[in-house]
């Protein structure tokens, strides 16, 4: 890595602070930039700037957006009296990807997780009762994850939903779909029990 | 990935460009890069163009270089009458690493492949012939992979150095350090078996 120009060795170092990006793998990325043609070296790094300068968060759900208000939030065909609460922006895009859902989103940007320093107040929990009490959805459906940041970050919503008398929903857990029973751990297996019901 | 911001799947989509990274790391690769504070963001758009505009090749030995001698042919130190003959940059900086070596580098720039439509001419070969006529060095190490391609580089180069009269070697193959017998392939312990040595 010392036998590289300067240059060089400043790209590798930066792409090595990539999250999932080694030094071997940042080494490999900058040697590929470095051959390739300058017209996708000069995409790729317009694309940085590009993507930072353009897209902020949706005024009303916080979903990324290019504009105030997210394609979603904008259009009239969804269901606006429904929001469903996620963690993150990839939350968001896999639930849409599936297919299973027409109605708004609410993206809380993280979850409650004391050992990080995270509470309510770093996530947008005010805003979603705000909008709750301003808008007065038919349903809130909570969809954080199920590890024990997500329930904890569900479990505070919902108490707080609660006193504005609207109707909370948390998405199901279970067997995943294609799963084999014995391959499913204890406490899913356990919560798919619990949560039976008929057909 | 349809649910994001224009900008945001251009920048995905340039990442996925990148050997080795799929839609999904390019994915995780974008948000990151979209919630990193702006100047890191900057620092790495800006390398990828610094490393375009800065980074050339040595004049002599087509090593990567900020200037028109690489640090090591502009070095006196090192033993300028020995050239390691090696197909691509990273090998150079990982004999460089192993420091085993303090001779200079000529760097292919590749091996020959006829199934890839390289031949001697997409090579630094002239370039290494020339070299060679010129400086008049005391031995030529060639240093190409052990693989199919590496080997007929390294005998086709060695057919033609041999008619310039100077000393050719290649660097030892065989069982690697630290290897345990029964896992080493039956052609490298073959290879190892007939160039042993008396210690």
């Amino acid at each position: 890595m010392n036998h590289y120009p300067a240059s060089l060795k400043q790209l590798i170092d930066n792409l090595a602070r990539l999250p999932g990006i080694g030094r071997k793998s940042a080494e490999r990325l900058a040697l590929h930039i470095l051959k390739a043609p300058h017209r996708e070296a000069d995409l790729l790094a317009g694309s940085i700037a590009e993507v930072k300068r353009r897209v902020r968060l949706c005024r009303r759900c916080f979903a990324l957006s290019e504009s105030d208000h997210c394609p979603i939030c904008a259009n009239t065909a969804r269901d606006q009296s429904r929001i469903c609460v996620v963690e993150k922006p990839a939350d968001m895009a896999a639930i849409e990807t599936s297919g299973g859902y027409s109605g708004t989103y609410h993206i809380l940007q993280g979850a409650l997780s004391p050992m990080d320093d995270i509470g309510p107040d770093d996530l947008r929990i005010a805003e979603l009762l705000n909008r709750v009490k301003a808008e007065g959805p038919a349903e809130v459906i909570l969809a954080t994850g199920t590890n024990v940041e997500g329930e904890a970050t569900a479990a505070y919503i919902a108490e707080k939903l609660h006193l504005l008398s609207v109707r909370v929903t948390r998405i199901a857990s279970g067997v995943p779909m294609g799963g084999d029973l014995k391959y499913v751990d204890q406490v899913t297996l356990k919560r798919a029990m619990e949560t039976r019901h008929d057909t």
